[in-house]
């Protein structure tokens, strides 16, 4: 592979104004957004090839599936080590569908499902009211300023309770940034097979493990005669959420429940351009993410001299994988919901900490994945809503 | 609108065997694909220009959704004079999911709905496996030869029991082409209400009325006060179906339990591209499906005359709608399912009727969407497998 990286510098703000996707337009055009994990960088190249061939050959018809299970498993190989076997592996639309159904499948209606606050939002809908199941929580221990881990002795206990049989686990995880060790992967493992919990992991962020950091996936250290899955899409990493394909890998009794289960139009609700591009991505995708994380690298550490400066007392520490920073602002901004007057008075969009659930509250969520320009930017209006002159 | 249109003379079938999709991938390469419901046809030229200026943009985000129900009520407005409010319009992937959480939302597990056949095949299962409710066959009057109609008096009599609460209204219907007339409209409408059944509208090949036949939109002849849905998209018309994005039209009711049942990770299920796609067809796409319903009316009615000398005694009208044809070959061919024969010996590949449930035996279904050189090498492969030389 020597495809030509990109230039994570050469963010024009201007021109990212004419995507129509959520993140520019559902703000006003004075409103910088560095909300939700979409990323300013242009697509990579390779991918862009591909889908472009795909529209020239007028190929939008009814996906095949063909390719996506072969490369993710030949990608997963040389990542992390990860043998996939592609007939455990069911393509589907994204990753949030995927744990819906998981948890559809792998336990009954009133169940309760282990989460682990702060945590991704939509888990808690999908657990509850798209589910039917009940959430319990299982906070994440530290704070934002001396970074967090699972709780593993929370977790033991919960999934002693007779009424916990599910456990979505998000690794690398989604808002802190955290990477769980092998080791506690193994001691989540034991306790799962123990307590017959399966384990739902959403590894979406995978890819992106930083420098210093390993992600190691769940199921290669899990058994494979337990219930669990993992799901994995190349949306995060390769930035394309709106093209819908993500895959289920998982173990043989998860899959032969998922395959009972799974509603058919579920499994074809993959799109046909997500899969071409999840297989440009996974075989050839490699030299434009290694930009990428070397660009976030520099914006996580840029970050804490930018809070540092703008807004002193911030509490932060960069994430080890993600393009997420999760900011702890309890000590300088009022209330529950700095997001809320980083957006009036500062015109900039950050994902507010209440919908992570419990931790939450005073924090907001930053994106990284952007020029070094644009950050200074948002710091700047950041600090301007929470202190305005 | 002066878009260019097409040649549709101009498929060129070495160059569609490049295309990633199922149509293309099924069957080894000597096969002649006629079976799935993708055209064989250039993309229109302004949604080409659509997705590629996207992928240009590296628009690939979440999708924001502006502009699809917009564009859906005025096309609808301009095709067939029906009125669409564009709050009442939920966007999901494709017309299939919309059927599923449409009964999931309208219905109760073990309640009754009504289906009929011969009709497109995956109703059957996402009824009864992925939904838990049963089928209830009212089939379709006449035959292949005569043409088709509703069976008012058979769906009269279900309404009338009491553990039928929905019916899948197929219109025009898949894959007999028949196009119901206001006027049987009406009725049913008349009995839903009676009665309280939900009908859920299948209406996705509405664009595709050919000359002398003119769709009616179910809501447009129902009433508001009665739960009924019509599900829309352009992905068959314009051949996108790949690209995940279709339309839940809802009558008042059934919006509000649309809105209270419908799992969260369905509403986030269309794709940004699709969204895309389905704006530029249906501001910017009337041009090309001119083109497109022009070449279908040729080919329906060169097929009698291909029918007459390749496999006389065929059962075969021309349809009133769709480029799918319904061949009835039971005086022509042995056993159950002449799309085998046709197969293996003929190297075509048909859609065989017998999943088409009640009346599907002996008949084969066949895609029109191609070039009249292409339709005639189908029949001949068609005749060849039927009575080998």
């Amino acid at each position: 592979m020597t495809q030509p990286a990109f230039d994570p510098q050469a963010v024009d703000l201007a021109a990212l104004r004419g995507r129509l996707s959520a993140k520019y337009q559902l703000y006003p055009p004075d409103v910088l957004p560095a909300w939700v994990a979409e990323m300013d960088f242009p697509l990579a190249a390779p991918i862009a090839a591909a889908l472009h061939a795909a529209i020239d050959r007028s190929d939008t018809g009814y996906p095949s599936g063909a390719g996506v299970a072969d490369a993710l498993a030949a990608f997963a190989g040389r990542a992390w080590g990860w043998e996939i076997v592609p007939t455990r592996v069911l393509v589907l639309a994204d990753v949030l569908t995927g744990v819906a159904q998981s948890l559809r499948s792998l336990t009954e209606p009133g169940d309760a499902v282990v989460l682990t606050p702060p945590v991704y939002p939509p888990f808690f809908a999908t657990v509850e009211k798209a589910s039917g199941r009940r959430v319990v929580d299982v906070p994440m221990t530290g704070d934002a300023q001396e970074g967090y881990a699972l709780d593993l002795d929370g977790l033991a206990a919960a999934f002693a309770r007779p009424d916990v049989t599910a456990f979505v686990l998000c690794s690398p995880h989604n808002p802190t940034g955290t990477v769980p060790t092998p080791t506690e992967l193994a001691t989540i493992a034991e306790l799962a097979a123990e307590h017959g919990v399966a384990v739902v992991a959403d590894e979406i962020h995978a890819p992106l493990a930083l420098p210093g950091a390993t992600h190691t996936p769940y199921l290669s250290v899990a058994s494979d005669d337990v219930p669990a899955v993992s799901l994995v899409s190349a949306s995060k990493a390769w930035n394309l959420p709106g093209l819908k394909c993500a895959q289920v890998v998982a173990t043989a009794p998860a899959l032969r429940r998922l395959r009972e289960r799974v509603p058919q139009e579920v499994l074809h609700g993959a799109g046909h351009l997500g899969a071409i591009a999840a297989v440009a991505a996974y075989r050839d995708g490699g030299d434009w993410l290694r930009a990428v994380v070397a660009a976030v690298d520099v914006n996580r550490r840029l970050l804490a001299d930018l809070l540092a400066e703008h807004i002193p007392g911030t509490g932060y520490r960069p994430p080890e994988a993600t393009y997420l920073a999760w900011l702890d602002l309890r000590a300088v901004a009022d209330g529950d919901d700095p997001a809320r007057v980083m957006l009036e008075r500062g015109r900039v969009a950050v994902s507010g900490g209440l919908p992570f659930g419990a931790g939450g509250a005073g924090h907001v969520r930053l994106n990284l994945a952007t020029s070094s320009a644009v950050l200074v930017e948002a710091v700047t209006r950041m600090a301007r809503g929470l202190d305005p002159r």
